[in-house]
């Protein structure tokens, strides 16, 4: 596989990059809800914590029965064990990453885990 | 710790999101640099895929010698031991994210990871 791999995500539709780009240590999808509209579950995760960015727009997430409020350049941290869903505003859609990483998996990270050259 | 945490990062200043909402699984950092502004050293990591996300503006990557054109709405894979520089474009700033994450780390994800509840 070669040491870098690059893709393009705009426009509404859901897009996992995981397979596209190779990825071995996360999954990333873009997503986008039009206003109104609203992930049709509840759900929770096994092993994977998930962090939530919100690219544009509005929208709002119950994470056990609480309701967080969400406005883009909101970053959003939950847990695996957390049951929650996701919906966009009455009256604005929302554009969204969420990132899938296995929670405790990071050992080292930026200056720790770099080498200058 | 709760089972979730939430942090708003906009402006120029580069943000760490690791220890501001305890992510166990990976890194992300909010970075900007301006027009003709480039990170001052090539770097390469020991264990950790980093997954650049572009938010807005225009640059370019060169990744162990090769020339890699960035526009808003590129995401990318870089392996660990790649080399790489990264630097905004000449006539036009960039906002991006850095997502580092632990190389192989990824067991399951999406569906095979949800718990429907």
């Amino acid at each position: 596989m070669s040491n870098y791999s690059k893709t393009n995500a705009t426009g509404t539709e859901r897009i996992e990059l995981h397979d596209i780009l190779g990825l071995t240590g996360a999954e990333v999808s873009v997503n986008y809800m039009p206003a109104g509209a609203g992930v049709p579950f509840v759900h929770a995760h096994k092993q994977n914590e998930e962090i939530y960015v919100i690219l544009e727009g509005r929208g709002s997430m119950v994470i056990d029965g609480e309701k967080v409020e969400l406005n883009a350049n909101d970053f959003l941290r939950v847990s695996p064990e957390a049951k929650r869903q996701l919906s966009a505003a009455a009256d604005s859609p929302i554009r969204y990453l969420c990132i899938q990483v296995k929670a405790g998996s990071l050992d080292e990270y930026t200056a720790n885990d770099a080498l200058l050259g």
